[in-house]
């Protein structure tokens, strides 16, 4: 199996690329990883070829002109490895807009599949993890997208976490059937219809507080709502682990306190840690195409392909195209 | 100064009512509340005054409907109280779509003044309180709206955290200007032609991950993406307060040190605490209206009314009114 990885995308490119394809191909014999970048990524490990590109995409280009712009930046020459078939998928940390639009349009779903390809990410929460779709990719969805996000979501749950029959909820600000806004409610009308063929439970309306107690696997929502609580949930879980740190470092007993349950923390933290879950996956184009943090460091980037590898194997990009078909 | 509060609001009224009143004047030797709430309610304290109203505001009960219907439930005679000038403010832990109507029609702002109400809620962070308006009253408001929101935001930071010149961001997916929706864009440039005379800093765009970061005081969004913020917070605290709980009684050793840190937690859990916060406030409206949370208990309630009494003696609802004209 050979993932393509763009080495220029994170904030530090291109050395965690270069450690993280390391990382990865040590702990897995069966992996390759084609490294795509410029002059300064070398790597001589047998089982990683480096591929020169000589652009970079950065966070500044617009994607809708990337698509045509820059034809010898390291992510379009990667994005190319894998729609020739030289590569089985994608990896990059860069400029998540720009690996939308081109995914979009290098790796379209073949023939009749009408699918608008959406960010499906896992957010680790105490009950377990929690499918969300959309994660950012589609920022005014029509209602009959929305319901798609969720049949998409609860097709990544059933092929990645294998739960038979994902519970699906709509991200709204309340419960009951009359919340929302005149988007959702449709939404909710489609998803209810589509949930019986669709193989998964519609559990209609859910709150940002539902996220976390366990009653719903899959989350449906818009683009703008799904980067928004994505990133508060980054952002404060970032922000309380640095708060406990800071009291926990306060007087000599508490140290010694601290330094008897650390463990258990970093149970805690391990158990969150955003970097550890491995990059969001473009849905609803032909190959797994893994979106990576642009602040990732060599274990993120190995997580981010050791993901891509696992969707691969699993024929991923498959069985969400069959929920369409 | 007097409080009327409606005593049918909590899932297990009146009793964290009728007790957080107690709380409340026993706190406050100048503070009297009107308890207002159904032949259960009963309270001995000189500055506690009960007066009975027959029925009830239900969670089902739709808000445009509440206006006209149920005259005798005791939101509609504590909110009369308030209108009338028999008291200075208003608290319910109910419906809080039937305040908000309630409070659109009967403590409208006179004359001139065209403001759309909304909640503003403060979120407890690392970095200190941050404002949220709207956090759920207008679900799908216009741009000029939430500009508003920002404004409203900004008088309140002023007002109750003293700040002089608050920093104002727009929640959207991303930092960059060519972020967001066509309502946040429009938005966007509504803020920034009105912060030099808004006396506000506008910052432009920020992610959810910068709500803990520090470098915004207020946040402006619809009503729908700052409900969905709002609960997300709620959830992952609560939620990661449970798995730290959890992880520390796991071994004789670590049980230990989680004795010796156990204060240390308290105080980070009492900084993110949502009860000791005391309720959101309706802005835009005559009187100042508290929204405490459906689950609130006694100590919550008190924060409540003791976060009422403070905009009360502060002129807030006619600071806020003030930026309007």
């Amino acid at each position: 199996m050979r993932i393509a990885l763009d080495a220029l995308g994170t904030d530090r490119a291109p050395a965690p690329e270069v450690a993280g394809a390391l990382r990865s191909v040590e702990a897995d014999r069966e992996l390759r990883v084609v490294l795509v970048g410029d002059a300064t990524v070398a790597c001589e490990h047998p089982r990683v070829e480096v591929v020169h590109a000589g652009e970079r995409i950065t966070m500044d280009d617009h994607p809708a002109q990337v698509v045509r712009g820059k034809p010898r930046s390291s992510m379009h020459v990667a994005m190319e490895l894998v729609a020739r078939g030289d590569a089985d998928a994608f990896v990059s940390a860069g400029n998540s807009g720009a690996v939308l639009a081109l995914a979009a349009t290098r790796l379209k779903l073949p023939g009749s599949v009408k699918v608008r390809p959406a960010v499906v990410t896992v957010l680790p929460t105490p009950a377990g993890p929690l499918v969300l779709c959309d994660a950012g990719a589609n920022v005014e969805p029509k209602a009959t997208a929305i319901a798609q996000f969720g049949a998409l979501g609860a097709a990544y749950d059933r092929a990645v976490h294998g739960r038979e029959r994902p519970r699906v909820g709509l991200l709204a600000n309340g419960r009951e059937p009359g919340k929302g806004t005149a988007l959702t409610r449709e939404a909710h009308a489609l998803l209810a219809a589509r949930a019986a063929a669709g193989g998964f439970e519609f559990v209609g309306y859910v709150e940002g507080s539902d996220l976390f107690r366990g009653v719903v696997d899959v989350v449906a929502t818009d683009g703008f709502t799904g980067n928004v609580v994505l990133k508060t949930c980054e952002g404060i879980a970032e922000g309380m682990f640095g708060l406990v740190r800071q009291e926990l470092e306060r007087t000599p007993l508490v140290r010694l306190g601290a330094a008897l349950v650390a463990p258990a923390l970093r149970g805690v933290a391990k158990k969150i840690d955003y970097t550890e879950v491995g990059g969001a996956l473009l849905a609803g184009v032909a190959r797994p195409v893994v979106l990576a943090h642009g602040r990732s460091d060599d274990v993120a980037i190995a997580s981010a392909i050791r993901a891509a590898a696992t969707f691969v194997a699993r024929d991923l990009a498959g069985q969400l195209a069959a929920t369409f078909t």
